[in-house]
């Protein structure tokens, strides 16, 4: 059994939150899971998360709308470069002309890739996205009013790390996160964890002459992915493996409210995070009311009103 | 007043112990501070500190003997490249007669650089070092039966970073950790704190085409380099910063039992640390007869006569 399930969440630094909202809720049929703020940092910056209306792990995709801060990121090599959402056999026609009714940047061509079809498109901010259409994904479709159930986006399908060199990296995923080395297509290679199926893909796109991108919060580029493990328990056994061998930067495990994460770099530049399943989104909020109100941590809840204040109205 | 004081120490992965204490003790005279383990992982390592003889921060050099675990490391970019050792003026050609006769590789020719003379040379498994001649270091001999003290080791001077890439990392070392933009000369980078006297410059050496080192615990590595902070206080004012800028695979408050460290992965891949210098040497053995023993920290203790056993005989 893995120790690493697959996606707990995937967290961009976006521009405006508005727009990000309707990037997510309105074009991708996303549900607004927690209005919430960063937790890291004296200025607010809210903490926007986007998924299936039930929050499941692996469905996570998450903004902290940076326009507001005025913190510019770079994107390049050591980042991630695309987040890639499954959907089902079949749709991309669908996608394809959503997109154009919406004026939303896509590409052209649709490609393919390990044997799966992927349609590319862009966030408002710049970020790519792929919609790779699989029929290995068993998950239950995320409900909008205008996208037809068939057609929907399931989660995360997997994420594509721009890295400058692999070497260590593809040590590292092996041996440190025990993932397991799947194949190579010209310039990628794909590791899996927990049997494989969407949810439960990195891949690696080697590029060796793309410089070097920012890992600070800045506008337009993504921080970091989340994998999911069940508790503290597992994170610690993750964070004792990765200290022996030598990777001493992995951070303690930091309560997120509805989470707790440690973080590690692994050799390629690219942060990683594992994320505990234990909590979840309600316990500030019913299931079926997540997202409706602002939620702040207990320890933030008395500045609600001056936070609020301090950031863009944003409407669903 | 920088946080950072200069350097606490810097680690690394050699081969033998035997050799390794012949190295710094016999030839570059320098004087075994602490003999104890490594302290993460199940199999015992030697952790071997030297320094001047009170175990000064700034003069230490520590090794893991990791030919016994018989993993290996790739020296290469991402990685500290060279460790320089800080001497006073006029004192090479005694270095180049030393090395010479005790039969260690060095280079023909004196190097210069921002108008410093320098002396590489090479530790038995590999890593490079380099005496850099200083008038500009107050700091008192390491005394050694074999060598006059006006030619004796002050402590570290500079350590030198490999890098593929620089951009991001001449950001870092302003922004986060407040260091100074020294000058450029050639392909190296030189940033100063506290002063920019021998024990507080680093230096990047860009090395565009070198692939990247492992940053595992492996033969024949640098593996980090700790700064000198006072105290718990200040590393987390340290580590709020880092983390509200984004770089939050900043671990936690670390028991190393003669300090307390703090990790954290630099954008060009090198692992940093912040070590307190509010502990020291004098916990477990009087001034004076530091490294007379083999010590454990409290929660080893009963086990020193298994671990030893498990450990290469090292004399000094």
């Amino acid at each position: 059994m893995s120790i690493i399930k697959g996606f707990h969440h995937l967290t961009a630094c976006v521009s405006g939150a508005q727009e990000d909202v309707d990037f997510y809720v309105q074009l991708l049929g996303q549900s607004l899971v927690k209005k919430t703020v960063l937790l890291d940092g004296e200025e607010p910056v809210y903490h926007l998360y986007y998924g299936n209306a039930q929050g499941d792990a692996g469905t996570l995709v998450t903004s902290f709308p940076f326009r507001q801060k005025g913190v510019k990121g770079r994107r390049g090599s050591g980042q991630i470069k695309v987040i890639n959402y499954s959907v089902p056999k079949g749709s991309l026609d669908f996608w394809r002309k959503r997109f154009s009714a919406k004026g939303v940047i896509f590409q052209d061509e649709v490609a393919e890739r390990f044997g799966e079809l992927r349609q590319r498109f862009q966030h408002p901010c710049g970020i790519e996205f792929d919609l790779v259409a699989s029929d290995r994904d068993a998950r239950a479709p995320c409900l909008a009013s205008d996208i037809p159930p068939e057609f929907a986006i399931r989660g995360i399908h997997s994420i594509t790390l721009s890295l400058r060199e692999v070497a260590e990296s593809v040590v590292f995923m092996q041996d440190a996160l025990q993932f397991s080395y799947a194949g190579e297509s010209g310039p990628y290679h794909r590791f899996e964890t927990a049997g494989g199926t969407p949810g439960t893909i990195v891949e690696f796109l080697h590029e060796p002459d793309r410089l070097q991108g920012s890992s600070i919060y800045g506008e337009g580029t993504i921080h970091h992915v989340a994998f999911a493990v069940d508790n503290v328990e597992q994170q610690m056994v993750i964070k004792e493996r990765l200290m022996s061998m030598g990777y001493i930067d992995t951070s303690e495990s930091v309560n997120r409210n509805y989470f707790r994460s440690m973080y590690f770099k692994m050799p390629g530049g690219v942060m990683f995070e594992a994320a505990t399943t234990d909590i979840g989104f309600a316990i500030d909020e019913e299931p079926g009311h997540f997202g409706a109100d602002f939620q702040l941590p207990p320890w933030l809840r008395e500045r609600k009103q001056e936070l609020l204040a301090r950031l863009e109205p944003i409407t669903v």
